[in-house]
C-alpha cells in the first residue's frame, strides 16, 4: 500500500484527522477555551526539535509524543500542580511526513494524557523542515506551593527516584556505550523505558500532604531533574540561597548499575531524569520517607554560598561544569 | 565589533539575557504560575516558521516579534477575550543567530505587550535549524463569548477593516507585484504596515458591549480573518450551518485599491488580515456600526447550506479552492 503523506492530505484533512484526537466537547474554534473553577494556574512550555532532542532512529513517533507530554507534565508535577487540565500542541512537520507517524505521535500523546489526565485543548500546525513539537500545559495549582525558592538551611533533600538511567538509554539506543559487557538486560530495559517512556511522579505530592502532621509551610522547595541531578541541586541552592550538601553514599542507584567515573557522571549530568528533588524539614521528611517508599535522602541544605558540595564521592568526578545544555 | 552569537553566549546566559525581557515579579522557576481570579480563560497557540511563514529578508526580527504576538492575540480577541494575561514562548534558534537579531525579537515582543497588555510569562529555548517561534497567549473571557459557530440567519456580518493589504505588502516585500505603478505610496505603505505590524481590533468588543441597547444574547458569532477575508466568511458558514452572503459592493477598500481580477483575489484570499469577522442580529449591528466607525457591514446570514454566496462581484474571480494554506 503506498504511504500517505501530509502534503497529499492537505492542510484541512490533517486538521481534521488530527481534531480526532480531541475530546467531542472540544469544538474547534479560534482559541482553547479553559474553565478554571477559581483555581490559579501552571503553565509550562517546552519544544522538542528533530536532532536536538530527538531523532527517528532512536525515539519512535509513540514515544515521542508520550515523551514530549510528560516531560512537559514534570514541571508541572515539580511546581505543585494538582491536577493536569490539558495541552496545546505546536507541531511543525515537512510536508513529507507520512500520516501513519503523525496518527503514532497523537496516539502516544493521548497515552500520556489518559494516565496523567487532561485532555489536547488546541495547537497549530505548520510545515517546516525539522519534526518539532512545541507542547503548552495547564494544570491547577494545589495545596503546596512548590518552588526553586524554598529550600531552607536544615532541611532534608530528597529525590523521588533514581538518576542516570535516561542518559544511559540514549547512549544505548545510539550504540555509543564502550562497556557493554557491564549491562546486564535489567538495567538495559530499565533504561531504554527511562529514555523512551519517562514516568515523572505525581503521586508524591499527595503524600507530602499526608505527611505534614506538624503542619509545616506549605511553601515548599522543589525542582525536577530534567536536566540532571547536579542541575537540579544548583538550581535548588542558587534560587534558595543556600548550600545543598549531598553524600554520595545516600544516592539510590539502580541494583545493577556499574561503579565508575563514567556511572558516577551520567548519574550526575546525565539529565532527562524527571525525578522531583525537593526538601522538607527533619521530621516532616522522616514522615514522607516512612509513608512513601519512592522517596530517597540524598543530602541536606545548610546556610552558606549558593553551591552543591558533594561529600563521600569517589575522586576524578569531573568538573560540575560539564552539565546538560541544549546550545 | 565582532557579531556575538548565541553559541558563543551559551544556554544559561541566553536564558538570563532573555529573562530581561520579563517583568521582574515573574521569577524564573519550572513553571509560569497565572493568578486567574475566577476567570475562565482563553488559550491560543500559534507557530511561525522561517521559510514557511517568513524569512529575515522580508521581515526584521523587531516585526517578527510584533507580529507573533499580535496575530497570536488577535485569536484571544475573535473569542471575546477582555484582558490579556501573557505569553509563553518557545524560541528554536540555529546556534550562529546573532544576540541582536533575539534582543530585537524580545524588543518587538514587548512592544506588542505594551500595547495590547500582558507580559511575558515563561518557555523555553533550543538550537534548531530554522528559526521558529511558537507562543502561547492567554487572556480572560469576558463578558461576549463570541465564537464561529454562533452566527444566525438574518444576521448582519461585519468587518473591523480592509482585507488584501496584507497579501499585497507580502507582494511588494518580495517584488513579486507585477503591475507596480498601480501602487501609490499611500498603498505601498499601507500594505507594508499591514504585513509586517499587523494591528488587530481589541476595542471593538467593548463597543459590541456598549450597542447592545436590547440585551441580546451574548453568544456571538465571530472569527478572525488570519486565513483571508474567504476562509473566515467559510469558516463561519459552516460552523454555524447558513449561508453567508457577501455584497462585493459592500466591501471596504483601501482608498487606493486598483480595480481587477488580481486585487480582487488578494482581497478575499490574501489571508494574514487579522480583522474581526462576525455577525450580530440588525439592529444591534446599526448602532455598532453608528458608534464604532471602523466597522463595515459586508452582507448578511440566511438559511441554507454551509457556503459563502458572494453578490455583484466581477465575473471571473478565482475558484475560491484557491484559499490560504501552510502545506
Amino acid at each position: 500500500m503506498p504511504k500517505e503523506l501530509i502534503k497529499n492530505i492537505g492542510e484541512k484533512e490533517l486538521i481534521r484527522r488530527i481534531s480526532k484526537y480531541m475530546p467531542p466537547k472540544q469544538i474547534l474554534d479560534d482559541c482553547a477555551f479553559l474553565e478554571t473553577n477559581n483555581n490559579d494556574l501552571l503553565i509550562n512550555t517546552d519544544v522538542m526539535v528533530e536532532n536536538t532532542h530527538f531523532t527517528n532512529q532512536i525515539l519512535s513517533p509513540r514515544d515521542l509524543g508520550w515523551k514530549a507530554v510528560v516531560t512537559n507534565l514534570s514541571d508541572l508535577f515539580s511546581s505543585g500542580c494538582q491536577k493536569v487540565l490539558g495541552i496545546n500542541i505546536g507541531l511543525i512537520l515537512p510536508a513529507t511526513t507520512e500520516w501513519e507517524w503523525v496518527k503514532e505521535l497523537y496516539e502516544g500523546i493521548n497515552e500520556a494524557l489518559l494516565e496523567h489526565g487532561g485532555s489536547i485543548m488546541g495547537g497549530d500546525c505548520s510545515s517546516g523542515e525539522a519534526r518539532t513539537i512545541c507542547i503548552s500545559a495547564f494544570g491547577t495549582q494545589g495545596k503546596l506551593k512548590l518552588r526553586r525558592y524554598f529550600c531552607r538551611p536544615n532541611e532534608i533533600i530528597m529525590t523521588t527516584g533514581l538518576h542516570g538511567l535516561s542518559k544511559l538509554g540514549f547512549m544505548l539506543k545510539n550504540q555509543a556505550v564502550e562497556e557493554k559487557s557491564l549491562i546486564t538486560p535489567k538495567l538495559r530495559i530499565a533504561s531504554e523505558k527511562a529514555f523512551c517512556r519517562p514516568s515523572p511522579n505525581s503521586e508524591v505530592i499527595k503524600q507530602m500532604i499526608r505527611s505534614n502532621i506538624n503542619n509545616d509551610s506549605n511553601a515548599i522547595g522543589c525542582t525536577d531533574s530534567s536536566d540532571g541531578l547536579y542541575q537540579a541541586l544548583s538550581d535548588l541552592a542558587t534560587s534558595s540561597d543556600c548550600t545543598a550538601v549531598i553524600d554520595y553514599l545516600k544516592l539510590p542507584k539502580h541494583d545493577d548499575w556499574p561503579f565508575g567515573e563514567v556511572w558516577d557522571e551520567y548519574y550526575l549530568f546525565g539529565g532527562e531524569d524527571y525525578e522531583l528533588i525537593f526538601s522538607l524539614p527533619e521530621k516532616w521528611a522522616r514522615q514522607l520517607i516512612k509513608i512513601d517508599k519512592s522517596v530517597k535522602e540524598i543530602g541536606f541544605f545548610r546556610e552558606g554560598k549558593s553551591k552543591v558540595e558533594l561529600i563521600n564521592f569517589p575522586k576524578n568526578i569531573r568538573s560540575p561544569a560539564q552539565i546538560f545544555s541544549h546550545f
